[in-house]
C-alpha cells in the first residue's frame, strides 16, 4: 500500500470492542487528542456472546469502572431488559448486579457516547502494523495506508487477532461473528518482539423465541427492588417492563448425542490449539469432565427487546452443526427450536501479559499499551476495566503526571491487572470473588467510597457526581457516629422484639451499633427504637447496615491491607539485573528477571519467587545495592 | 466440508438483503414452508449506501410492493426520520415519495418482520453451491455442510457475490460494509452453465455530523403534509418529530483535487473491471464527464436517529482514503468534519438477465430464480420489487397455479423485469421514470388501484386490507359519477372565482367534471360551489382530481394499453427453434434464440430484432408453424 501522512493524535485506540471503548473515552476526557479505530463501526461496543453484563466479581468491576467515570456501568443502564441482584441471601462480599443487556441497544449507545464526546475521533479503519522508533511506538499505519503518528498507542484488538472460527471439521480465519480478522498487526506484534500465544472461546448457538416452549422451562424474571450499576442512575429510573430468562436442563440424551460424536468435536480432535476459558468451558467438554453429573443448566436470554433470537445460555459449543442440531433437539423447551445461528469456538493471539507493566503499558515498546481479551482475560468487564486503566495511564504519562495503579485491595480491577502483568495467564482470564484476598472490601456497593475520589482526582468524575458521593459520604459517616452514641435500653419493646426474632434478649443497655450487630436485627428493625433521619438515602443505610455488621471482618481484612501497603511501598527500580543478585534460587532469578516487578509486594506474589527470596531482595533495597541493566 | 442432510424446505431464499426478505416472506405468507439463508443476521436489509427509500420511479415501486402485500413499505414507514413528496409542481406521473431510513431500525425492525412470521425460518449460514439434478434445482449446500433439498431456490446474493472493495490502490476480497464475501456460490454458478459477468457500484464517506457547521448548508426538512408508503398507514401516524437532511456544494476547489489526482481513481486507473451505474456516477466520475460544471450537489443526510454518522449523498469516490479527506475538507460546512467510514467502490459477480423467464426463474437451471443486485440491478427498491415477484412466483409454481407477471402497463415492477430478460443490461439497471411507456397510468398514488385485487387474489393482501381498498375504490367511482351529473351554472360567485384564477368565465352550465378539468381549479375550491359529500377522504380526492383533471392522457395511454395486451396475448410456444424460421434476419434470429420471449410483445421489444422479424413470427405462431427445440 500507498503509505500518506495522516493526522497526528495524542492517543491512539486500536479497537472500538469493550476494551477499546473505554481506553479512548478516557483519554478524550482527560483532554488527550484521540483517535478509535476499529474495523467496523457497526460492531462498536458489541457484544459477540452472551447479552449480559455484570455478575459475581465482574459485576463489582461494572461499578469500579463506573466510580472512577468509566461508561459501561451508565450505558447498561439504559438499555437492560433485566436486572437481578444475584446471592442476595449471602454476605455483602459476594453479592452481585447482572443485567441482561439489549445487545444491539448497548452497541447503538455506546457508539453514540463515543461519537458526542469532544477530543474524540471515531473513525473505521485496519491498524495493520506499528511505527516504533528505538522501542518508542510513535503512531500506526491503517489498511488504507494512512500513517498516524501518536504520543501513545492502545491496543485493543480483542479475539480479531487472526482469529480463526471453528465449527466442527469447518474452520475460516474470520474475526466474531463472521466480521474481518486483524491479521496483520498479530505479525507487527511479533516482528516488535512480542511473545503472543493462542486461546480460544466459544460461544453457544442463538435459537428462534417463537419456536421455544417456554411452558416447559422454568421462568427467571428481573428484581422487583430497584438496582443499577451506575452511581448516577437514580432507582426512580428502574425499569418497570422487564424480560425474563428461562431455565432449563440438558439430559441423558443431550450428552449421549455428544458422546457418540466427540470423534467431531474440535475441542477433543486437536483442531482446537488454543487453550480455552476454565470457568467457560463448552457443553461438550463439561458433559467429559463431569461424567456423571446426570444435567447442566441451560438458560435462555433474549438477545434484545426488539428481536425473537434466545442466547442458549451455559451451552456453548463448537460441535459439528448437524449435532448441534441435535444437541438442542433434546432439550425440553428447545424440541422444536429453530437455530438461527450455530455456536463457534474461536482461536486468537494473545500478548503473553508478563510483558505488561501495572499500567498496561508494554515493556517492549514504550508508549505502547494493550488492553482486553487480548492480553489474556475473557469477559466484557475484564476488558473494560483494563481499557479504562490504559486509557487513563497513557493520558498521565503525556502530561507528566504519575502512573495510576490500584493495588489488590483498592479494587478488583487491581487484582486483575496485578494478577495479569505479575503471574501472566496460562488460560482466558475471568475475573471470580476467589481471586481477590480483600473481597470484604471490594464490593459493589462501596465502589463509590472506595473510587470516587480517584476519579475525580483524575479529572474523569464532574463536580456535581462528586458532590453527591461527598453528600452520601458524610450521611454515611454521621449516620455511624450517631448510633455510636445513641443506647437502646432493655424495654420490654425491645426484649418482645428480639423473643420473637429469637434473638437472646439484652441484659443492659447497649449501643445502636452493637444492637445492629446482631444477626436477626436489621436498620429497619433498629429505627422502630430510636429517632429517625429524615429522609435518608436507601444506599446510606445499605452502608451503615454492612459497615457496623461486618466490622470484626472489615478490620481484620485493613489490618492485613495496611501490611499489604507497607510491602507494595517498597519499590523495585526499573530495568534491575537479577542476576547481579547473590543468593537468590535459580527459578526466583529467573521469574525475577522475566516479570521484572515493581514493588517488593508484587515480587512476593510471582510464583516460583520464595520468601527468602524476597528477604534477600529486601535487603538489597534497603542497601540501594542493586544493579541496573545499563 | 463433511456434508449431513438437513432440512428439506418448499423455498429456500439465499441472502437476506431487500430482494431475499421480500421473497421470503411472499414464498411463507403463501404458505410455503420457507428458509432464509443469510451470511449475517446483523444485516438483515441492511442499507449499504444511502439511507433512504423512494424517489422518482422507485417510491413508486415501494408502493406497488406494499399494494402486492410487500413489506417494504410498511417497515419503512415504522422507521423513517424524514418523509417529503417530490416533484409535487409537476404532473402526477413523476410525483415520488421518499424517505430518510434510520437505517439501523429498518433492519431491526424487517428482522423481526421476518422471524415472527409464520412458515419462516431465518438462519446465519454461506450457501455455497446448488444441488442441481439433470437440469432441475434440488436444494443448496452451506459452508457448515448443511444439504438443504428444496422444491425452489431463489438467490440474493447482492454485492456479496465474490465482492471486491476498492479504495485508491487498496483492494480486497469483501461484501459490502467488510462483510464476508460469497466466492463459492458464484463458482457454482458457473459450473451449472450460467454466464456471470462484472458490475461495480460505489458509496461515498461518512462523516461525523459532531463536526459539520451546518450553518454553512442549506436545511431541507421533511413536509408538513403527512404522507406514507403503505396504503394501511394511517396519516395520524405521521412522524412529527423529523429529521433535516442538508445541502452544500462542491467547488473549484473540489475539483481540483479530484482532477489532481485522477492517476490514481481507480475508476480511471483500470483497477475497476465492472460496470459501473450511469445514473449513480461517482464524484470523480462526474468531474471527467461533466468537466465545465462549477459545482455539484452535496447531500448530508443522517443516518438515523441514534448515530450522529451523516451520509455523503451524491459524493460516491472510490479516490484513495487520503484524497477523499482532501476531498471533504474542501467543501462549505465540512471543513473540520470528521470522515468516519471512507467511501468505496465494490465489484461484484451479475447473472446475465437474459438468462431469466419473466418469472425471475432461470431458463439454464429448473426451479432456481434469482432477484436482486445480482441480475444487474441496483436500488434497494428495484431489489426489492424482483425479490417479492420470485417469491410469489415460486410458490405459485409449486402449487400448481398460474405464473404471476406484470406488463409493462400495469407496474414499474413489471417495466423493471420485462426491460432485464429482454433487453439485458450492460451496466447496473435504474428505474427511472422515462424507461415506462405508460408512466401516467403506474403513479404512486394510484398503485393500490393497480395492484391491491392482484395481491389479494395472491393471497397476500389480507380481507380487512383488501375492504379497505374496495371501500376506497368504490368512494373514487361515486364521486367521478357524481360530479359526472352535477351541473354548475355561471353564478356570479363562480364568475368572480374564476376572474380571480385569471380563467375564462363560463359561458354556460357546465359539468361539474368539466369545471374539474380547468388548470386552475382545485377539487378544494368546486366543493364552494357544489354540495360536499361528508367525510370524503383525502386519498379519494387525490385520485378524482387526478383522474378528472389527466383524463385525455389517460385515455390515450390506455388505447395504447390495450394494443400492448393483444401483442402480450400472442404467447410464443416455450424453447422454439428459430433457425427453423425462414426470412429471418441474422441478428434478430440471434437474438430471438436467446432471449426465447414468451409473447409477441416482449419479441418486439428485443433490440436487434425489427418489425419484417415480428411480421413473420406472428404469421408463423398464427399458423402454428413454428418447430420446437426438442
Ligand atoms: C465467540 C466468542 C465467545 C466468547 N465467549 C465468552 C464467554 O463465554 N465469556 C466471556 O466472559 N467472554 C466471552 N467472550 C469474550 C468477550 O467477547 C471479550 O472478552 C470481550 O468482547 C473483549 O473485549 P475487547 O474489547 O478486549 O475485545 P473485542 O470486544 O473483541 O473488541 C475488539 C475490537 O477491536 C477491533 N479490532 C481488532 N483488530 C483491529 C485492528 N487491527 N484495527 C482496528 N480495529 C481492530 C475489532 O474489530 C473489535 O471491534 C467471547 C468472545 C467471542 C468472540
Ligand atoms: C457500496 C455499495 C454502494 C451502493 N450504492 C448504491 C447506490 O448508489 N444506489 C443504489 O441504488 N444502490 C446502491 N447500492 C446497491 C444496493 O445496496 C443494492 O441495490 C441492494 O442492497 C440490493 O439488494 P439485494 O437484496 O439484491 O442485495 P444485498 O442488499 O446486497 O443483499 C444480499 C444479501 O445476501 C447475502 N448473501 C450473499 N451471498 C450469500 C450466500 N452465498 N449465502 C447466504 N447469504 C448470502 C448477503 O450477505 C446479503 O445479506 C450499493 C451497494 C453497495 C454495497
Amino acid at each position: 500500500m500507498r503509505e500518506y501522512d495522516a493526522a497526528h493524535y495524542d492517543v491512539i485506540v486500536v479497537g472500538a470492542g469493550h476494551a477499546g471503548s473505554e481506553a479512548a473515552l478516557a483519554a478524550a476526557r482527560m483532554g488527550r487528542e484521540t483517535l478509535l479505530l476499529t474495523i467496523n463501526l457497526d460492531m462498536v461496543a458489541f457484544m459477540p456472546c452472551n447479552p449480559s453484563l455484570g455478575g459475581p466479581a465482574k459485576g463489582i468491576v461494572v461499578r469500579e469502572i463506573d466510580a472512577l467515570g468509566g461508561q459501561m456501568g451508565r450505558n447498561i443502564d439504559k438499555t437492560y431488559i433485566q436486572m437481578r441482584m444475584l446471592n442476595t441471601g449471602k454476605g455483602p462480599a459476594v453479592r452481585a448486579l447482572r443485567a441482561q443487556a439489549d445487545k444491539h441497544a448497548y452497541h447503538r449507545t455506546m457508539k453514540r457516547t463515543i461519537e458526542t464526546t469532544e477530543h474524540l475521533t471515531l473513525r473505521q479503519g485496519i491498524a495493520e502494523s506499528l511505527i516504533v522508533e528505538d522501542g518508542v511506538c510513535k503512531g500506526i499505519v491503517t489498511n488504507t495506508g494512512a500513517r498516524y503518528s501518536a504520543d501513545s498507542v492502545i491496543l485493543t484488538a480483542g479475539t480479531a487477532s487472526r482469529g480463526k472460527i471453528i465449527i466442527g471439521e469447518l474452520t475460516y480465519s474470520s474475526g466474531p461473528n463472521n466480521s474481518i480478522p486483524s491479521i496483520k498487526l498479530s505479525e507487527s506484534l511479533e516482528d516488535n518482539g512480542f511473545v503472543l500465544t493462542r486461546f480460544k472461546t466459544g460461544t453457544p448457538p442463538r435459537v428462534d423465541g417463537t419456536t421455544i416452549d417456554f411452558s416447559k422451562t422454568e421462568e427467571q424474571p428481573g428484581d422487583k427492588e430497584p438496582n443499577h450499576f451506575s452511581f448516577e442512575t437514580p432507582d426512580s429510573a428502574y425499569l418497570k417492563d422487564q424480560l425474563s430468562c428461562w431455565m432449563t436442563y440438558t439430559n441423558d440424551t443431550t450428552h449421549q448425542v455428544i458422546r457418540e460424536n466427540l470423534d467431531r468435536a474440535p475441542m477433543f480432535t486437536g483442531v482446537i490449539e488454543g487453550v480455552g476459558p476454565r470457568y467457560c468451558p463448552s457443553i461438550e467438554d463439561k458433559i467429559v469432565r463431569f461424567a456423571d453429573k446426570p444435567r447442566h443448566q441451560i438458560f435462555l436470554e433474549p438477545e434484545g427487546r426488539e428481536t425473537e433470537e434466545y442466547y442458549v445460555g451455559d451451552f456453548s459449543t463448537s460441535m459439528p452443526e448437524e449435532i448441534q442440531h441435535k444437541m438442542i433437539h433434546s432439550i425440553e423447551g428447545l424440541e422444536n427450536a429453530q437455530m438461527m445461528r450455530p455456536g463457534y469456538a474461536i482461536e486468537y493471539d494473545v500478548v503473553e501479559p508478563w510483558q505488561l507493566k501495572p499500567t498496561l503499558e508494554t515493556k517492549v515498546v514504550e508508549n505502547l499499551y494493550t488492553a482486553g481479551q487480548m492480553n489474556g482475560t475473557s469477559g466484557y468487564e475484564e476488558a473494560a476495566g483494563q481499557g479504562l486503566m490504559a486509557g487513563i495511564n497513557a493520558a498521565l504519562k503525556q502530561t507528566g503526571r504519575d502512573p495510576f495503579i490500584l493495588d489488590r485491595s483498592e479494587a478488583y480491577i487491581g487484582v486483575l491487572i496485578d494478577d495479569l502483568v505479575t503471574k501472566g495467564t496460562k488460560e482466558p482470564y475471568r475475573l471470580l470473588t476467589s481471586r481477590a484476598e480483600y473481597r470484604l472490601m471490594l464490593r459493589h456497593d462501596n465502589a463509590d467510597l472506595r473510587l470516587t475520589e480517584k476519579g475525580h482526582a483524575l479529572g474523569l468524575i464532574n463536580d456535581d457526581r462528586f458532590d453527591s458521593y461527598e453528600v452520601k459520604k458524610a450521611a454515611v459517616e454521621a449516620e455511624l457516629a450517631r448510633l455510636a452514641t445513641i443506647r437502646l435500653k432493655p424495654t420490654p419493646e425491645i426484649q418482645a422484639f428480639l423473643a420473637a426474632k429469637g434473638e437472646a434478649p439484652l441484659k443492659d443497655g447497649v449501643l445502636a451499633s452493637d444492637f445492629l450487630k446482631r444477626p436477626e436485627v436489621k436498620y429497619a428493625d433498629l429505627i422502630q427504637f430510636i429517632p429517625a433521619v429524615e429522609g435518608i438515602d436507601n444506599r446510606v443505610v445499605e452502608q451503615v447496615e454492612i459497615q457496623i455488621k461486618y466490622a470484626g471482618y472489615i478490620d481484620k481484612e485493613k489490618a492485613k491491607i495496611a501490611k499489604l501497603k507497607r510491602m507494595e511501598a517498597k519499590k523495585i527500580p526499573a530495568n534491575i539485573d537479577y542476576d547481579a543478585i547473590e543468593g537468590l534460587a535459580t527459578e526466583g532469578r529467573q521469574k525475577l528477571q522475566k516479570i521484572q516487578p515493581e514493588t517488593l509486594a508484587q515480587a512476593s506474589r510471582i510464583g516460583g519467587v520464595n520468601p527468602a527470596d524476597i528477604g534477600i531482595l529486601s535487603v538489597y533495597i534497603q542497601q540501594g545495592k542493586i544493579a541496573k541493566v545499563k
